[in-house]
C-alpha cells in the first residue's frame, strides 16, 4: 500500500476518489450486484436472492488493505472480492449465485470502465467551464490586437479573441472526443473465454442477461465480449491525452505569455499560489505549468494502452491487459486534475490589453511587413472576428458564457 | 537523401507512393493550384491565370534533390517549392499570384492531409479485404470447436469461427475510426498567423475562398484555421494506431497458433516466404511477425503526435509541428503495409480444424472443469454462434465474404 | 489523497514505502537536516543548531494530508514542508536557518535520488537473486536439451542451461546499470538559479558546503547543480527499465514455456496462486504474466523522463521538471515490484527435462535440419556449454549460486 | 522504395549515407568477408578463398532495388543478400563457405551495430564541436550578467557563461555516453539459435572465430551472442536519446532567448535561412526549432527499442526484433543530423551582451530579492565563476577551445 496525498502530484485532491482502490471496489460491487439483478430479469434467479446480495453490499465495506494483499496470487482483485463478498453474505446457497457466470475479466473491465465514465464526466464538466471561459474571452477580447508570433518571432497582428477562440476549438474537439466514448462505453460480459457458456447454463438467453447488465449500470451491450478487442479502452485514452492535448495548449501560452518580457496574461492572484521557496516577491504560473506537466505525460500512458491493446491475445491476454490497469487509473486522474485546474486557470486569467497593444504599436513594422503598404495593425486582421464567431456558435451548446 | 527500398522495413513496396517526397510535393502543388482556382472561383483573380498556373504546374518536375537541401534553411519545404514553381512560371504577373494569401503550413499541412487520405484509403482498401476473408473464417468454422486460452492455459472451447469474429470486431471498429476521419479530413487555409489577413486584401471574402479550397480537394473546411489545434493530425494518428492494434492481435494470435507445438494455423504457403538462411526445413510465420512487428512500433508513433499537439503554442509552434511530419509519414507508411500485409496473411491463413479438434478432446476435462457436470466441449459453446452472428451482421458493409 | 492498496497493481506491496509520500518527506527531511550538518561542518552555522534541528524532525512526523493539500498552491511539496518544520521548530532563530540557501529543487531532487537508490538498492538485492537462481538453472540444466525456436519455429538444440544463461546476461547487464548509476547518485545543490549565491552569504565556500551536503547522504557532488541538465534521473530510468526489460524477456519466455501444449517450464506452485474465479482446475503463471506486465509499462515511463528531460530550459523548467515526479515513483516501484516477483519467480521455477527431451525426440528431424547429416541433437549444441562458462563466470560475483 | 530526400526531415542532407540501404548492404557484407577471414584465421578455411570472395565483395554492387523486393518474403535483407552474392561469386564452392555458420540475425544485427558505431562517431564528432563552442563561449560570458528564470518568471541573476557551462555539461554527459557504448560495441555471432553449432562442424574452436570476427570487425565479443538479450540496443538508443535530450535544451533556450521579447540570443544569419514564405522580414530560429524538433522524437524511438527489447522471446523473437530495425536507423538519422545542426548553431551563435545588461538594470529589484540587502546584481552571483571552471575542466579533453 502506497498512500498518496499528492506530493508528486500537485493537484491530486483535484482527482481524489476518480480511480482509487475504494472506487475501484465500489464499481466492482455494483457490477456484481447488477449482474445478479440481471439474471434475475431475465428470469435466471429469484429477484429476492439478487436483493439480499444488494442488502450485504450496501451494508459492507471490504477491507481494501486485505484485498490488496490477496490480489498478488489471483492476479487481479476480483478473486479475493469475490471471495470476501461470499463470506461476508454468509449464506451458502446465494453465495453459490455471486459473480456466477462471470470471468475476473467481465468484473473488471466493467469497474473499469464505471470509474472511466465517473472520470470523464468529471473531467467534461470542467472541460465546460473552460469552454465558458474562453467564449467569454473570445468575446471580450474580440478586438483586442496582440502581436501574432511564429516560430517565436513576430508574424502578423491576430486578436487575444482570437487566441482565446483557437483555444477553445480545440477544448471542443476535446469535449466532442469525450462524450463520443461516453456514450459508448459498453459493458463486459463473456465468462471464463468470452462465450458466456456457463451464464447459459443459467438461463436460455445469457444474450439477455448480458443486454440487462449493461441496462442496470447504463452502459451499452455491445453484442459480444471484447477481453481481446481493447479499442473500448484505447478509444477513452485517446480521448483522455486529447483532453490533455488541448490543455496543455492553453497551459504552455499562458505560460509564454506571462514571463515578465512578455508579460501580457496572469494567472489570477491567489494567496500563497505561487509563491517561491527562497524568494518572496515571486508569482510563479503555478496552474499553467502543472497543466503543461499533464500535457507532457498523458501522451506516453495513452500509448501504453496501445501497445497493450496490439499484444491481447489469446481469449485473454498473458499480461497485457494487466498493464492496462494503472496507465488507464493514472490517465484518468491526470486528466481530472489538469481540467480542473485549467478551468481555474481559464477563469482566472487576467489578461493585459495594454501590454498588448503598447507592444503591436511598438512592433507594428514587422507586423505590418507582410501587407507592405503601411496602415495599422488593428486594420490587418482579416477574419479574426468571423473566426471568433464561428467558434463560438460551435461551443454555444457548452452553456452559458461567463460575462 | 536516403533511399530506402525496405531492406529494414519488410514489405515496405506495398506502401510505396504512399507518403514519399514526390507525393507530398504532388499534394502540395495540388493546393497551390485549388487555392488559385478557390481565388478564382469567389472573383480575386482570373480563372484563366489559375488555370495558366494550372497548365505549368501538370507539366513540371520539380528537383526533388533540389528542393530537399533547401528546405533546412527555410525550416520547411514549402518555401522552395514555391520558389522553383515561381521560376518554372517564368511570368512576373502570374508568379506575385502563386501562393499568395498561404502561409507555408496551410500548404503543407493540406499536402499532408491529401497524403494522410490516401494513405488511410489504401489501408481502409485492405481492412476491408481482411474483414471479408475474417468473416469468411468465421462463418466456416461457426463449428469448429477448439481450446479456449487465458492467461496462457486452456480455458472453456470457443469455436475457431468465434476468434475470427473477435478479430473481424476488432478490425470493424478500425474501419469506423478510419472513417470517421476521412470524412472531416479539413483544409487547412490561415494565412501567416491564422487570420486570413492576406487573403482579404484580394477578396472580400476570404472565408469564401478557404471554403471553395476546400471544395477543390474535397476536403472539409473546419471553419477556421488548426495551426495550433492538432486534432486532425492526432486524430489521424489514433485512426492508424488502432488499425494497428487490431492487426497486431491477429498476428499474434497466428504466430502463437501457428507454433509447432499447437500448429492450428498456418500462414499459407508461398514460394520462397519464410524460408532461413541456414536451415532449408523452416516456414516461418513471415506476415505475422511483420504484422505483429508494425503493432509495436505504431503507439509510439502516434504519441509522438500527442506530444507535439500538447505543445503547439503561439500562431505557429517552434518545434513541435516540425516534429509531427516524420512520425505521420512514417506511421502512414507503416500501417499501409501492415494491413496490406494482413490482407494476405488472413486470406490465406490455413485452418487446421482436425488438429483443434483433437486438442480439445484430449484436454476436454480442463476444458470443462468450469461446468462441472461432463459432457463433451461441441455441448458447451454458450453463444458463440450468436456472437459470430452479431458481428458478421455489422460487417456485412464491408462487401460479399469470401466463400 | 488516493489510497493504493494494490488492487490494480498487483505485489506492489513488494515495493511498500520505497517512494511514497511518506518515504519522499522522510528523504526530503534526511536532505534539510544534512544540510545544515554541512554548514556547520564549513563553520557557517553553529553545529549545535544544527543538532537541535535534527532533534526536532527526528521526533516530528508531518502531516502528510496537509501536506498535500498545500502543494499545489507552492508548485511542489518543499514549500509546505519548510513551513511545517519551521512551525516545529518554534524558535525564531532556528527557523531561519533551516532551508537557507537551499531551492525547492535541491531538496525535492535530492530526496527524489535518495529514494531512488533505496529503490535502486531493493531492486539490485532481488535482481542479485534472480542472477543466482538463474547460475543454479544454467549449471544444473547444462546438458538439458531442449528444442531451440526462432520466430516461433523449431530451430537447433539448444539447452535449458544456455537459455537459462543467457536471461542470466541479461540480468548481469542490467546489475551492471543499476551499479553505474547508483555510484554516480548526485546530490542537487545550487539555490535559487543554480550559482549558490545566498549561500555564499552564509559561508565563503558555499561549493565546500555543497561537497559536504553530498558526503552527509554519501552521494556524489557533480561539481555543480544539475537543475536542468536531468541526465541523473534520466540514467535512472534508463537502467530500471533496462532492469524491466531484462525480467521481461524471462517471463514471457516462462510464459510460452508453461503453455499446456509446450509445458516444459511451470511456475513453482504456491497454494492460492494463479486460480481462476470460475475455473478451480487453473494454475495460471502469474508472477510471468506480471512481471511481463511491467516489462510493457516501463518504456514508457522511461521516455517520459526523456521528454521532459529535452525540455528543461531557463534555470528551472516549467512543467518539463514537474512531469518527471510521478514517472519516476512509478518506474521505481514497478522495477522493485517485478524484481521482488521475478526472484520468486525464478527461485521457484519448475524445470521438465524429460518433456523437453521427449520433444526434442520428436522434432529431432528439424532440429537436425541444419546439419544435414543426421546424428544426435545433443551431439549438435555446438558452444553452448562454454557460453555457460563465459555468463557463470561474468556472474560469480554475485554471490553463492543456489544448488 | 521510398526515396526521402529530406522534405519531411529538414537537414537529413546531414546524416546522408549514415543509416540508408546503401550503407547497410556494406555493412552487412563486411560482416560475410570478415567471418571467411575469421574462419580463415582460425584454420577452418582457406585464406584464399576468403580472399577470393572479398574480391568479388569488392567490385560488386548489389541491386538493392531487387533485394529490397525480395526482403519480405525472407523477412530479413540478409536472405537475398546472401543469395545475391552467392551468385556473384558464381563458383558453387566458394558459394557453400559464404555465411556457413552464420545467422541471417548475426549479419544484420553486426551490420547494425557497424552502421550505429559509424552514426555514433559522426555525431561524436559534432557534439566535440559543440562542446568547444560552448566551452568558447562559457569562457567570452563569464561575467556576462543576465537574469536568472525558473518557472518562467525572474529568479537571481547568472551570467550567460554559467549557462553555456550548463549547456556543456549536459553534452559532455551525452559524450560520455556514446563513449561508453562506442567502446563496447558487441559483434552478434552465434548461428541458427545461437549456439555456433553449425560453427563448430567447420572448427574445432568457433568461438575463437567469432572473436575474430569481432577483432576483424574492431568491435568486441560478448563472450556469447545477444539474440535475444537486446542492451546493445538499447544502449545505443539510450545514449542517442540523452545526446538529443542534451541538444533540445540548448535549442530550447536558444528559442526563447532569442524571442523578440526577450532577444538576448540569436541564431548566426546565414543569407536564406530563416526566412518566411509571406513575411519578408522574418529570421526565424530554424536551427533552435529542428534541433527541438529532434529532442521531441527521440524519446518515443528509444522506447520502441525497449519494448522490443523485453519481448524478445524464444531463441529470436518473433517480431520484436523486427521492430527495432526502422526505429534504431531513424533515431541514428535523427541524432547525426540534430547534432549538426546543434554545432552549426553554437558555433554561430550571437550573444547580446548589452541587452542582457539593459534587463538585468531593469529587473535588478527582482533578481535581488532573495538577497534582501541590495547591493548590484553582478555581486550576486555566488558560484557561478567556479561552476563555470568545473566544467571547463571536465571538457577539456575535448579539445581546443573556440577564441
Amino acid at each position: 500500500m502506497n498512500a498518496d496525498h499528492g506530493l508528486l502530484e500537485p493537484g491530486s485532491h483535484r482527482s481524489s476518489g476518480v480511480a482509487d482502490d475504494a472506487a475501484l471496489v465500489a464499481a466492482m460491487l455494483r457490477v456484481e450486484v447488477a449482474w445478479l439483478r440481471a439474471l434475475a430479469s431475465v428470469g435466471a434467479i429469484d429477484e429476492d436472492d439478487a436483493e439480499a446480495v444488494a442488502t450485504t453490499v450496501a451494508g459492507w465495506r471490504p477491507d481494501l488493505k486485505q484485498l490488496g494483499a490477496e490480489t498478488e496470487a489471483a492476479g487481479n482483485p476480483v478473486v479475493p472480492l469475490v471471495g470476501a463478498l461470499r463470506e461476508a453474505i454468509g449464506d451458502e446457497r446465494l453465495e453459490r449465485l455471486v459473480h456466477r457466470g462471470l470471468t475476473s475479466q467481465d468484473v473488471l473491465d466493467t469497474g473499469l470502465v464505471l470509474i472511466a465514465r465517473d472520470g470523464l464526466l468529471r473531467a467534461r464538466e470542467d472541460l465546460g467551464t473552460v469552454a465558458r471561459a474562453l467564449a467569454g474571452l473570445a468575446e471580450r477580447h474580440r478586438v483586442t490586437v496582440m502581436a501574432g508570433r511564429t516560430l517565436t518571432q513576430y508574424a502578423v497582428p491576430i486578436t487575444f479573441g482570437l487566441k482565446a477562440a483557437q483555444w477553445l476549438s480545440g477544448v471542443l474537439d476535446a469535449l466532442d472526443g469525450v462524450d463520443r466514448v461516453v456514450e459508448r462505453l459498453p459493458v463486459q460480459c463473456g465468462g471464463a473465454a468470452g462465450t458466456l457458456a456457463l451464464a447459459q447454463e443459467l438461463t436460455v438467453d445469457p444474450v439477455a442477461a448480458a443486454q440487462a447488465l449493461a441496462d442496470e449500470l447504463a452502459l451499452t451491450w455491445p453484442g459480444l465480449p471484447w477481453h481481446t478487442r481493447r479499442t473500448p479502452v484505447t478509444g477513452v485514452g485517446d480521448a483522455l491525452v486529447t483532453a490533455c492535448d488541448a490543455l496543455g495548449v492553453i497551459a504552455s501560452d499562458v505560460a509564454l505569455l506571462s514571463r515578465p518580457e512578455v508579460a501580457e496574461l496572469r494567472e489570477g492572484a491567489v494567496p500563497g499560489r505561487g509563491i517561491s521557496s527562497t524568494m518572496p516577491h515571486k508569482r510563479n504560473p503555478v496552474l499553467s505549468i502543472l497543466v503543461r506537466s499533464a500535457a507532457l505525460q498523458a501522451p506516453l500512458l495513452g500509448a501504453q494502452l496501445h501497445v497493450a491493446a496490439g499484444l491481447a491475445v489469446d481469449e485473454r491476454p498473458d499480461g497485457a491487459w494487466h498493464s492496462e490497469w494503472p496507465s488507464l487509473r493514472r490517465l484518468l486522474e491526470l486528466t481530472v486534475t489538469a481540467a480542473s485546474q485549467a478551468a481555474e486557470l481559464v477563469s482566472g486569467l487576467e489578461v493585459d490589453g495594454a501590454a498588448m497593444g503598447a507592444r503591436v504599436a511598438r512592433a507594428a513594422d514587422d507586423l505590418l511587413a507582410e501587407r507592405g503598404s503601411g496602415g495599422k495593425p488593428a486594420d490587418y486582421l482579416g477574419a479574426s472576428s468571423r473566426f471568433i464567431d464561428e467558434v463560438l456558435a460551435r461551443g454555444a451548446d457548452e452553456g452559458p458564457r461567463h460575462g
